[in-house]
């Protein structure tokens, strides 16, 4: 399942090796509380699409040292014999609660969980930061793309473009789940079960004499799957005109057959080629288009009424476009003091966004009585505190910066846990959905949230609250360690 | 030296292998030229850097399919079983001619030549693109804000925020070469050599009862790399206070400190933390800063005075940050015609920005009598037609694409020719430079460029010429395709 073959433990950043050896040294690897949320949603949206969650758990189960990798460390000159005997038996052995793969996700709710050690807790934040930031933000660039087109065919082409060959590979995966129907990229079809798509390139037609022997001669190969590229020398004076005799000879067989536009304005050429094709009786033939497309240009394709039936989105899908990055933390929210008792924690920051939620939390999500999507609730969810929401209740719910704003609500429909458990000791404890699963339940999750907050520009923000209970841990923390808050 | 451990010829475009079993099908698997180049400069700028080339040397000798990918190829039911026993044999044979990496580029010229069969040349090309313009990519951007940062200390933190693993392995490699002198991913640098940095996260010191504690753990056990970070709580009432306090005992000890600020007003927090190391006679105590730094960020907080001594660059750097790729395309030059004469071809394309420039070409860079970068010519180079530049010689240099724009230039310094050839028959002939030497070369390469190309905004075009003799193959090419060209 996993596309990582190499589980190298070494995936991770310098820094929590040093730190690593430090708590082993000082004694300090007790149990800790690690939370991963983001901090705001990419591209001006919404919503975000919660992706990576099955590759991180692969890499999970067998995060390890090899030979060679501690012989790397030892190199350095800074990590003792005993501590790198240490890491050679290191392995994930602490328990993971997550959202379901696929959950359309807000900012500052925590969407993971890491309970284990600090040392295990320390070594695989790069590797899951890593993972979960990526697939994240490209199922979400994805699902903007897929939402833009009005749900239809969206295929990813970007490859060429992408950020390494891992950056193509897991954001093909992370496209599928975004909505994606198809990939270019045959090693993402193979380890994903991905359907892989494309038929010609320009280097085709340039290879023959000229561009009708080119489509000619695909046809005949590829008699069930001729997708012509039209535009290398002239979209209209050649080649819609040579598609057309090609596809007359594939329609004495039998056979349908599309076009490529992939250069030129695909709003004119598109209308023009269809009037072509529909006046030569191809009412059936379809038409793609191409050329560094994302959510934009495709909302305002289609509201133009460019009759285009498949989009090939590459670029801008496979690299976020002009967001390169998601914006994934992972805190401490408690740790074991000296006497073994789980304790609260919180970073508060010089800038107050980045000032944490202390404590082990849950994130329910409200429902009305329509299952449509009214707020998320982060509740505390450590032994002693353990908030539940129950249909038919009423509750307090509190601006989670805004500290004086609250609203009571009470819930008519199902308040759900987001957060599962799915390994314990570091083993996994439940069957993994197939990647086609997962896409599904995006589909459908997506459903449930209001129009409103899916615009591709300015949506309505969808709550996110915090309970009376959070809310007090964190201004009695707050209060215990800066004492009265003033603005100086 | 290779990162790629699996180095399936599955990581390509699915068009790619229909393709190549159309050429194989109609016997069309003739001598081909492909040259790669891009099209314009990422982030505004006036240059960009060559990176990945050796990368892309590793995967190209070892490009293969093995019996697994053969039986998923079968498994999409398009292949017949004789072009599938061909591809079990399939290598690269062909040969290959680039720009040394490191080298400064500019658009339109080809940093890089496959002269090979068709199918091998059409089967690499999602490999070839994608290595090459996502190093570039990153390259370019980190000697942006090595520039900026008046070519100070640079470190690259990127990991959590990277496109996925290679993401950050492969962006680690190309910062490197780009002018980064660290990096916190210690994968990358157990596999490319590069000098791992970094010391303790925002969760060290929460995991101990308080800041101070958590310094002087640190200090105990790394009194020669001691870094604090002082944010967690409140970097000047709290941070800088315990920074002191902990560094007063390893000035006991002869030690050295340094601290990072990472959230807050870098530009005041760092003034004021300056003063006040040096009232406690720390003037040596070195201030490092991170938090979303990129190029223009630095400029101005140097610009500001800021006394910064390193710079942590992460997500912008690794991943672009609002420019997320670069415009490299791989087009056909040259094919082979029935009675094997190597043509010019070229691709028109209804956007005039994406017509190609015909036929095999070199690149001279020619400089003045002090080794100053004055223009690149671009001037064919098949084996009919080569083209030498000469020093003491005049040319006719051509605008590539406003066809009535010419200078005659004397050459005064060298003019060297750029791309040279590194593969021959599939076979490595050249040394390849190690990553110090790479990065090195670029270092020297950057200096024998005018400032003004240099300028983050708005800087002077650098220029690109063509000859006289590739001007005429191109107008007569486009000539007896399309007769006299009109407008419409």
């Amino acid at each position: 399942m996993t596309h990582n073959e190499n589980t190298s433990a070494l995936y991770t950043d310098f820094y929590s090796l040093t730190m690593a050896q430090g708590y082993w040294k000082t004694n300090m690897n007790r149990r800790v509380v690690f939370e991963m949320f983001f901090r705001r949603q990419p591209f001006g949206g919404g919503f975000s699409v919660f992706a990576g969650l099955q590759s991180l758990i692969d890499q999970l189960l067998d995060f390890s040292f090899s030979q060679d990798d501690i012989n790397y460390l030892k190199s350095l000159k800074i990590f003792e014999d005993s501590f790198l005997e240490y890491l050679k038996g290191f392995k994930f052995t602490g328990s993971l609660w997550a959202f379901d793969e696929g959950t359309i996700i807000f900012p500052t709710e925590p969407v993971l969980r890491i309970d284990g050690n600090l040392i295990e807790c320390q070594i695989i934040e790069g590797m899951l930061l890593n993972t979960i930031n990526f697939q994240s933000l490209i199922a979400t660039k994805t699902a903007r793309i897929w939402l833009a087109s009005g749900k239809s065919s969206v295929i990813e082409l970007g490859l060429r473009r992408a950020q390494g060959k891992d950056g193509a590979i897991s954001a093909s995966r992370a496209a599928y789940i975004g909505g994606a129907a198809g990939t270019s990229n045959v090693q993402a079809g193979k380890i994903f079960g991905i359907p892989v798509v494309g038929t010609m390139a320009h280097s085709w037609i340039m290879a023959f004499e000229n561009e009708e022997a080119a489509f000619n001669a695909y046809a005949d190969i590829y008699p069930d799957n001729s997708i012509f590229l039209i535009d290398t020398y002239d979209t209209l004076k050649s080649g819609i005109q040579n598609a057309i005799k090609a596809g007359k000879k594939l329609a004495a067989r039998g056979k349908k057959f599309g076009v490529r536009l992939d250069s030129g304005d695909i709003h004119y050429l598109s209308m023009e080629v269809r009037n072509i094709l529909d006046a030569n009786g191809f009412t059936d033939a379809i038409i793609s288009a191409s050329n560094d497309l994302d959510e934009y240009i495709i909302e305002t394709l289609k509201n133009a009424g460019a009759p285009i039936d498949i989009w090939g989105a590459g670029t801008r899908m496979i690299t976020g476009g002009n967001e390169a990055s998601f914006s994934g933390v992972y805190k401490m929210a408690a740790r074991e003091n000296k006497d073994k008792v789980l304790e609260a924690v919180m970073k508060f920051s010089d800038n107050p966004d980045k000032t944490t939620n202390p404590g082990v939390k849950q994130v329910y999500r409200i429902r009305d009585e329509k299952e449509m999507c009214i707020a998320d609730v982060l509740v505390l969810d450590d032994d002693e505190n353990r908030e539940h929401i129950e249909k038919g209740c009423s509750y307090s719910f509190w601006h989670p910066s805004a500290d004086y704003r609250n609203i009571t609500h009470k819930v008519t429909g199902r308040a759900e846990p987001l957060q599962k458990k799915r390994m314990e000791n570091g083993k996994l404890i439940f069957t993994p959905p197939s990647l086609v699963e997962i896409s599904s339940f995006m589909h459908r999750d997506l459903d449930t949230f209001d129009q409103s907050y899916k615009r591709l520009l300015n949506p309505h923000i969808y709550k996110i609250s915090i309970s009376e209970k959070l809310r007090s841990l964190k201004l009695n923390l707050i209060k215990n360690y800066l004492g009265t808050v003033t603005w100086d």
